[in-house]
């Protein structure tokens, strides 16, 4: 093997052009492909920036063309060489109108066959490419994507700074919160028998910037939690975590929705315009059935309750009473696109968000409806039915009778599967719209109780504040905020509780004594007291966002090294067992409990 | 309390000047002192930008007056008004030339008594500092520093993208080491009984990051490292973490000493000459007794052992075998400044590093030498040391014999402690080097086994890798360097092996078995094969570059949230007490050690 000694790399080889022939360049990279053609020896040299190709010619170097006879792929070389035209150009190259004519080569290292492709199109298992992650991430769309994340975080740094904020970092070793069961703990080996958490959010530690007067924060920074993973959820994830003082609900999105504008221009070149729309919570489940609504197609949810309240299908007449509802969408003139066989797949996915059932109506010539439900309603009902789901020939009705949570659920994502099926979701189409006066409180699925929706810390609106301990809590709205992009919640946020009582009140509404506010959160409740600014933030997830920006539906994309499906690394190994003096100095024992 | 309801700040209180008399303005802050004073109110309004003058005058607006007579410290405030020039000009505030007639008041917070002054000379406890941090941190000075880091962190990423470095993220949940005794550790809840680890650094993966190809990689990255705490020490520090693929040591210092220099230009204005001085470690030690010298004043070490080896003196005959030495430095012409006391004070200093005592000479007219050792010499052994020591009237000479890794870390402090004493630490002379071609190995002081002085990825001298395996492991140099600034290690780095084979052979001369070596790095070994490039890297401790332009010696200083010397956070009291509940479901329990 040979060393630089010196040598100095003078391009990238994906940036030579025909204004750099007759240029001695020195290229550094791996060989791509080589192939002797004509007494020649051909290799594509790539490196981050793209291929570029080079000539060994035994008559302008035969030392340097004996040695590439002997290279193989991914072999690390550097090369000397003169740029010239390229005899035949190739124009699926940005480097395709020239090529190198080697006066030097360097073996700086040889490779063994990799056991996996260096190309986009390979078709090995995910988990192998997180074995050979090194490998994977020589494929040039990771490459660019790694770099487009880089990019994006630049832009936000950027805009931001020049905004007035200034980036802050929180500690990653803070307090486990006692409700935080998916807190990621940390045993203290200082001290024995406690713990620190990682955070899920810089949440309390940007509330208190404010309190210091920091006037405005942001921080991409790392945030973890530990929970069942899902496609699109890894055990640590990246936020770009913002806070101002002295703001309300519409100077946060004024800037953020700015910010996410200037990103698209930068990064995509896609022009946004502002400002974004603005929908409130009811009217995202009303009409989408979601609180993050694809708005790129229509199909938008209709209420026909009232209509079939009295009708002789049980499961429609029964599904009208209060928090139920029955529900439709109207495939607009694709009844025809959507056979019998999809139609039941649809139905299927509709059951997977607890739907009982989907029930259709295929609309014909003169607005005739065949269905098998068709025969349980009256003429006047029909019709009732057919002008409120504005029924023409050719149109496929879809509906859901439920409660609310299950019908705006169900038929949100049947509405979402049928467009998929039917290819109307343009990649090439960013719909943003921020999504406000979110519910404060939620019910708890596991034990019913009334939960915070966003965070304990989250403004009522003003109007609504003084219900805070009354009984009605369902119908409490929050100055909160998301961004939503075609379906995805980009970014979420809300104007903070900046009153200590208000604050204690929004404990007691939560359920928690006021000893245990002070225990857990006493230190928000005593910072409160000293002049706490009116302030506000929001947080959006970077890998999301470089997601849709990369146009992938895979976050493991957009991580160098992610997880796999088990939270394990198959490159490292990660986790793996520890030693047993390691752990007597943390003061904790391994015990694993039998399982039923 | 009132809201915002619409009101917008239009500017920071610090940043109004004449150029804006006459201007309606709407300013947001803290009222950091109020008094009444010929019929009017006057009130110092804060924010993070500083200062402004409020009159509040009830020909004004006597709605606003009567609020404002009921103003306290630290009450939260919007004022809006017309800026007039001031009648009695304050030269000592940066808006001394104006002040502001408010036409309205908004009260949008109270405070009860803060209990720390927000003030930069109050002289309360750390603990109490730490405890009510967000109060803590309104003083200029902590918010000063805040902005002045986020600006380095900024400076830092232009530069290096400008450079083609792309910031990577790398994973905070890894695998742990295990020699890594101080670890954090992470129990995994998925993967029952098994444990990840807090990264110390991202070695490994901006490693593979250039076996991947992404060629220029950089990351401000917190790591993590469970020690005992000192000073200048927090359980997490964060890195400006760089690695480079296709380069040598050279262009890694050049890359890297002038984004220093932009960082001092930029931040503290000070104007850093490239390229900086280069020396090697073992004249580091020689000339300083340290591998991170203060070069802002001389009294360089002298060897004086071939001058003494038979001398009367046993101390210091006995000093001069293999591996010990006699070395002194010449506090020159500053005999009268150090006192008696001082210099037992200066050789009880000396003995906290080992060193046995501290011999002294004091130099009078004609050479004349006072001290307790004279006698034991003859002339010509006097002459000779005074000689070699080149010593005139006044000088203090100070000696240490003993093992030379003794007589450099005592001398060396020896050295540092007559500086601060005399005064010598110019605190606006920033002095850079590089110190290079460190060793290799170091002798465990616990075992005595010959472990990796940086790491074990750092790659020899080419001319010393032969000898990795052979006897003499202490000669060999590294390929490594540091910058160090005021006697402070800034940043280090090294060349890295990228050879598989010579990685092998640095595991073994670390004692690692091949199946160890497998075991604990296989999949770094396994990435060299496929073609990895020669690359190097660099890091730097972040906070320490703050503190250093920040000018502080507290490394608190320059960290939001840090924990105090128990690796506690006095704020928030992490680390906690964790529910039963929850360790169960990470298959783990507290089990504290009797202490015997």
């Amino acid at each position: 093997m040979e060393t630089l000694n010196g040598l100095k790399r003078t391009h990238y080889c994906g940036d030579l052009r025909e204004s750099n022939i007759d240029e001695e360049v020195v290229l550094m990279g791996w060989v791509q492909k080589k192939r002797n053609l004509g007494g020649l020896v051909f290799v594509d040299l790539r490196d981050r920036s793209g291929l570029c190709q080079i000539i060994f010619d035994t008559d302008v170097n035969a030392e340097a063309f004996a040695k590439a006879e002997k290279l193989g792929s991914e072999y690390v070389i550097a090369v000397k060489g003169k740029v010239a035209e390229r005899s035949s150009k190739n124009p699926n190259m940005p480097t395709g109108d020239i090529e190198i004519f080697a006066t030097e080569l360097r073996l700086l290292n040889k490779s063994e066959t990799p056991p996996i492709y260096i190309k986009d199109d390979d078709n090995v298992s995910e988990e192998l490419r997180l074995k050979y992650r090194y490998l994977d991430l020589r494929k040039p769309s990771m490459q660019k994507t790694l770099m487009l994340r880089s990019r994006v975080a630049n832009i936000v740094r950027n805009y931001l700074s020049s905004n007035n904020f200034f980036e802050i970092e929180t500690p990653f070793l803070i307090k486990p919160t006692p409700e935080g069961a998916r807190d990621y703990l940390v045993p203290s080996r200082v001290n024995e028998g406690k713990f620190y958490a990682l955070p899920q959010s810089p949440q309390l530690f940007k509330q208190l910037l404010m309190v210091s007067g920091m006037d405005r924060y942001f921080q991409i920074v790392k945030c973890f939690r530990d929970e069942d993973l899902r496609a699109d959820r890894q055990p640590e994830f990246t936020q770009i975590d913002c806070e101002m003082s002295f703001v309300e609900q519409e100077d946060v999105m004024a800037i953020m929705e700015k910010m996410v504008q200037t990103i698209f221009k930068e990064t995509i070149n896609v022009d946004v315009q502002l400002p974004l729309p603005v929908m409130t919570y009811a009217e995202a489940m009303e009409r989408y059935g979601s609180d993050k609504p694809d708005t790129r197609f229509g199909y938008e949810l209709t209420n026909i309750s009232d209509i079939v309240a009295n009708c002789g299908f049980g499961v429609f007449a029964n599904a009208t009473k209060d928090g139920m509802s029955v529900r439709g969408i109207n495939v607009k003139g694709q009844s025809e696109a959507i056979s019998k066989k999809q139609l039941s797949k649809i139905e299927d996915h509709a059951k997977t968000y607890k739907a009982k059932g989907l029930a259709w109506m295929r609309i014909g010539e003169n607005r005739e409806v065949t269905s098998p439900i068709a025969k349980f309603f009256n003429e006047e009902e029909m019709t009732a039915i057919l002008d409120r789901m504005n029924a023409e020939a050719g149109d496929l009705l879809l509906f859901v009778a439920d409660k609310n949570s299950v019908v705006f659920d169900a038929l949100g994502q049947v509405r979402l599967e049928v467009a998929r099926r039917l290819n109307l979701l343009d990649s090439n189409v960013y719909n943003m719209l921020w999504v406000t006066e979110f519910p404060v409180f939620e019910e708890d699925e596991e034990t019913g109780r009334m939960i915070a929706k966003h965070h304990p810390f989250t403004s009522p609106l003003d109007e609504d504040i003084e219900r805070l301990n009354g009984d009605d809590k369902a119908s409490l709205r929050a100055k909160a905020y998301d961004i939503v992009i075609n379906g995805y919640e980009v970014g979420g946020g809300s104007v903070r509780i900046f009153n200590a009582d208000v604050q204690q009140k929004m404990f007691k509404a939560l359920g928690f004594s006021e000893e245990e506010a002070q225990e857990k959160f006493g230190f928000l409740l005593d910072a409160f007291k000293y002049g706490t600014p009116p302030h506000a933030g929001i947080a959006f997830g970077l890998d999301r966002l470089v997601m849709i920006l990369a146009g992938t539906t895979n976050i493991k994309d957009v991580i160098a090294f992610p997880k796999n499906q088990s939270a394990v690394c198959p490159m490292t190994n990660a986790p793996a067992v520890a030693e047993d003096t390691q752990l007597e100095e943390l003061s904790i024992k391994v015990e694993i409990a039998d399982k039923e």
